[in-house]
């Protein structure tokens, strides 16, 4: 007998934690599980991994599904796999973190699914390992935004200085020395300055900046310190 | 019908690159395979998830069942699920390195794998997918230790600076400036100088240090950078 066939077999799922900002909230979007057991109580997205489709395939099928968004920013953290997690079945759930743009989700295309942004600090309690699921995502994106740029992921194609700040001040749950924060940002020559204002949050009004993808793309690897570590 | 008895089910196993260092190369530890399909080829230490057991145990399992060694830095870094990844079945491979003390590798328990160090960079072409798992695991390996002091797990209780020079330089395929090197070491306080010297390196001698365990957990989360990046 082979040693393949008296291996015993496991249902595989993706789970995804998909962050958002709306400028003034670190948001994550959770469902309302239409399916036994824990039926109505909110949950992250996730899914069962097909039988002829790559687990990262499957992740970004369920956001996509769920937000009709296909461009995003996507991260395998790390895999939950407690014998009992699942008390209907065993359930290997290998988990991703993914970053989009808030003003491109479209209402879900499917309407079973009742999804929902949240506050993170006001997320309600989750099922089965979620939760925990949830606090190390977020630890993973702090270790890798102290390091390299990728929560403009989360901003929308114009973007002002104030609002950077209050994203990364969301993200760490610190306050920071706004002026030497903006002098750090604008010194790593990822933006680009617009001939154009914001003027709803102040009278004076913030300049609106977009990226420099060409320099986004070469900075990303370089792990510039944009928080000081240990960060809390 | 639920949603579960409608999913597929697979294999899911682990693999394990273990890395070692002898003083003078980086080394990983591989396996006769003993088993079909490839039966008799060079392959990554791994086995499948047992019906109870969590993947990180499994992991650790096929370790301690290979050399006899518990006590290990052991980090999950990928998985791996091409569909056809494995020709006789579907198999998820949730993927992890190893560092171990070389020196405290015992002859492996059970002769069926006969297991072999090589040097990295003169290992054999390995099944499957596990070439790919062994890059992508130095990949992640340099970027870990360019930040924390994780390579102190590859070596001994007491050790010179040329080794621990050279272990950086096999880790990265780089030369450093050692005398630049050796100073930033010092600096860190991860270091403690034993009054002993290593004698047959050199006519001079190398004074033996050991690691400073209470600095080394505190500044393992700092975040120091070890070495320059981008490090290629």
């Amino acid at each position: 007998m082979s040693i393949y066939s008296g291996a015993p077999h496991f249902l595989v799922a993706v789970d995804n934690i998909i962050f958002g900002f709306d400028g003034e909230k670190l948001k994550i979007l959770l469902v309302h599980r239409h399916i036994e057991p824990e039926k109505g109580k909110w949950s992250l997205m996730g899914g069962f991994i097909g039988q002829n489709e790559r687990p990262d395939t499957a992740a970004l099928r369920v956001v996509r599904e769920l937000t009709g968004i296909s461009d995003i920013y996507m991260e395998h953290f790390e895999v939950f796999g407690e014998p009992q997690r699942d008390p209907i079945e065993r359930t290997i759930s290998i988990a991703y973190f993914t970053l989009i743009d808030i003003n491109k989700y479209q209402h879900q295309i499917n309407h079973a699914y009742s999804a929902a942004w949240f506050p993170l600090a006001d997320a309600p309690q989750l099922i089965f390992d979620h939760d925990e699921m949830v606090k190390s995502a977020l630890q993973k994106l702090r270790y890798k935004a102290a390091l390299h740029p990728v929560l403009f992921e989360l901003l929308p194609e114009k973007f002002t200085i104030p609002q950077i700040t209050i994203l990364y001040e969301e993200v760490y749950g610190i306050q920071l020395d706004k002026r030497n924060f903006a002098r750090k940002l604008l010194s790593l020559e990822l933006l680009i300055k617009l001939n154009e204002k914001e003027k709803e949050s102040s009278k004076k009004g913030a300049f609106y900046y977009r990226l420099n993808e060409k320099n986004y793309k070469e900075k990303f690897g370089a792990m510039t310190k944009f928080i000081p570590f240990p960060y809390v």
